[in-house]
């Protein structure tokens, strides 16, 4: 059963119509911590995305494949209906977009960790002791002075993330292979050196300038205390993807307060919206604001994944529900189409994120209302989307919307 | 929805984690007898499956694609997660694998039938009357020497399988093509000669090779009474499939009473294991047995599919029931995770293999309790696995036993 909407499909039958929300519960399935309990999200008291699940219709969301556990990444370039089998992308890059860096098609973009090193070299502390922000802006600026003109040839930046994590950019030509990592993934071990397995003369050559500059850079770093070393992951160039805009003639605007879905949403071609506060209800100021200039709006909440991989299953609930109190300011900007939905399962149960399918609402004045009467993913599994692949939500909702002409006569 | 999960995914995804059990009751599937009816499986009283079904989740499998009515062997690989479509064996493959024949890369194998014929060579009956087996293993002997070296430079092994059944092997160089059978599939008319449609050289080679041999074989069977003639059906090679314990990271073990079975098993890599007995209970005393030894196991209950095939409405309801008995002992094992199916349906009213999706079980600690609180048709179809594609059952099962990393971060 292949039923993908391909991408030209969008692109040869997308016309002006109603605006479009996707709201993101991030890691919203959860499972019952005991065989027959509730789910955090059947737990909840969500009266007004109950109502939104009588009025519209419903299914089950699989983001990768089935079986397949997703990361943040792939998990939203599905949503945005690239399957993220077939493209895949960097952490690096998902981090700088992240923190609002203009890349170059041409730069190589590491997400960076600082860690903890024994004098051997062995990883003791993967995350430093999760040094602080502030830190962190410290060691950066200082791994800017040290290291920014070591490599003749090619510019180099150096930026802070959050807490331990930060990001290394390196501009100038003929970067590229296919990059292994530094992290050697358990503290015990020593940081592995960066090879390149595409076999290309340019693949072999990079790899050795990252590994020139990651010497540099533990060695401007062994004078501290905590962040004495470094790792490196994710390290590629932006692949390049057709633009959301372009392929769905949408003006699209995203609402997030992670960098990471930042990152993604910009890669694609996004407009990330700037401001104030991390609450769902800061996220719905937003939204009202820019909802004038814009067809399209990824609204994406962290809170439901961060409680679910904390194992808090009463805080994820609790999340659920501050949600669930924004949607009439939603609704009340008369979308055509709002789907909700999460980028993938974060069951509290599990602690991770897992590969269970999402429960996910369709709502528009042009669904079918099933039988669907409550949010959940027990309630979900009968409803009139049956199970389907996340990259089919987008051609939904646009249909329901009115932005999609006939195809064929 | 392509959810199919491909293989190069499970290979780069998979770790160790719990044991795997793949339990498959031969054409499982059934229908009412009377239109108000209920199906062989859900007439049959099976407390264990229904707690199993109750405490899993579940789903209808579809072996090959929607209306396609699968045979053995290609309904097998769709359930260790080769698409059948794509990867095609000959069934002389599967029958030399299922005797324990060891093929090589390079050896031609066709399954064999003992036929009758007229005079003329017009088939009269195309098993000749189901002789018994051990008349086969003197007709193969008597094959083996009247022809066993009429190819010059090349070997050729003719081995009784089951009552009219044989396998031939031809083994040499250059040996290849895609090549017709010799069964014209109804009793009146002439058996067919070997054609090649590859037009290839080697293909038109083999083609004369083959034809030389059945023709020295029929003049060889001139004086039997019955099985004066014989036919040759699924001529082709090893196709080489990529190994499950590689694909899976599992060491993979194969129980089953069935030659094909174990042929089928043996192709993609599993270790056979040798039992004593045919009964399901003396299946899972073997499974006992090697409990320790292997991280995957496949365990094939044959006689539900020969009852099917018989028209035996109540023997296959007794068979579903003695598996159902024996289903505390394997969970006794605490596996992983357990896939209860069968590879397709064979309902007792129809006496054939059928296209109707496969109720089925994925019984873990970590699956989502569906709704569903009974094992039958009609129950799974609203479990939450909806209707799937064979080859998602292992990858579901893998992540379901912890065996799967997150795929991106």
């Amino acid at each position: 059963m292949s039923v993908f909407t391909e991408f030209s499909l969008m692109e040869d039958l997308h016309k002006p119509g109603g605006k479009v929300v996707l709201l993101v519960m991030d890691g919203l399935g959860g499972l019952p911590m005991e065989p027959d309990g509730l789910t955090e999200l059947e737990t909840a008291n969500t009266p007004n995305l109950d109502r939104m699940a009588a009025q519209g219709t419903t299914g089950l969301s699989v983001p990768i494949r089935m079986g397949i556990e997703p990361g943040s990444g792939p998990a939203h370039l599905s949503l945005f209906s690239y399957d993220p089998v077939r493209y895949e992308i960097g952490r690096g890059v998902l981090e700088a977009l992240g923190i609002g860096f203009e890349l170059l098609p041409t730069d190589l973009a590491a997400r960076g960790n600082f860690a903890s090193a024994a004098a051997d070299g062995t990883i003791t502390d993967r995350r430093a002791g999760r040094i602080s922000t502030d830190e962190c802006i410290r060691l950066c600026a200082k791994l800017q002075d040290a290291t920014g003109d070591i490599l003749p040839g090619y510019e180099v930046f150096v930026k802070p993330v959050k807490e331990h994590r930060f990001v290394l950019v390196i501009r100038g030509q003929g970067l590229g292979g296919e990059l292994s990592e530094t992290d050697p993934l358990v503290t015990g071990k020593k940081p592995l050196a960066v090879e390149d397995s595409s076999g290309t003369a340019e693949g072999a050559a990079t790899a050795e300038l990252v590994n020139k500059w990651v010497g540099a850079a533990r060695a401007a770093l062994a004078d501290e205390e905590r962040a004495n070393s470094l790792n490196l992951r994710g390290l590629a160039r932006d692949p390049g993807l057709p633009r959301f805009p372009d392929v769905y003639g949408v003006r699209a605007a995203a609402i997030a307060v992670y960098p990471m879905y930042k990152g993604v949403a910009s890669l694609v071609g996004m407009d990330v919206i700037k401001f104030d506060g991390e609450r769902p209800n800061h996220e719905i100021d937003a939204l009202e604001r820019v909802w004038d200039d814009y067809d399209f709006f990824f609204v994406h909440i962290k809170k439901t994944d961060s409680y679910g991989e904390d194992g808090n299953f009463d805080a994820k609930v609790h999340e659920i529900e501050a949600v669930d109190a924004v949607i009439p300011r939603l609704l009340a900007l008369e979308p055509g189409a709002v789907l909700v939905t999460g980028d993938h399962s974060t069951p509290a149960k599990l602690r991770s994120h897992s590969w269970h399918p999402v429960p996910t609402i369709l709502w528009s004045p042009t669904a079918m209302p099933d039988q669907v009467q409550i949010y959940g993913e027990r309630a979900c599994a009968s409803g009139h989307m049956g199970i389907f692949h996340a990259t089919n939500m987008m051609p939904m909702a646009m249909a329901h919307a009115g932005r999609l002409t006939r195809f064929g006569a």
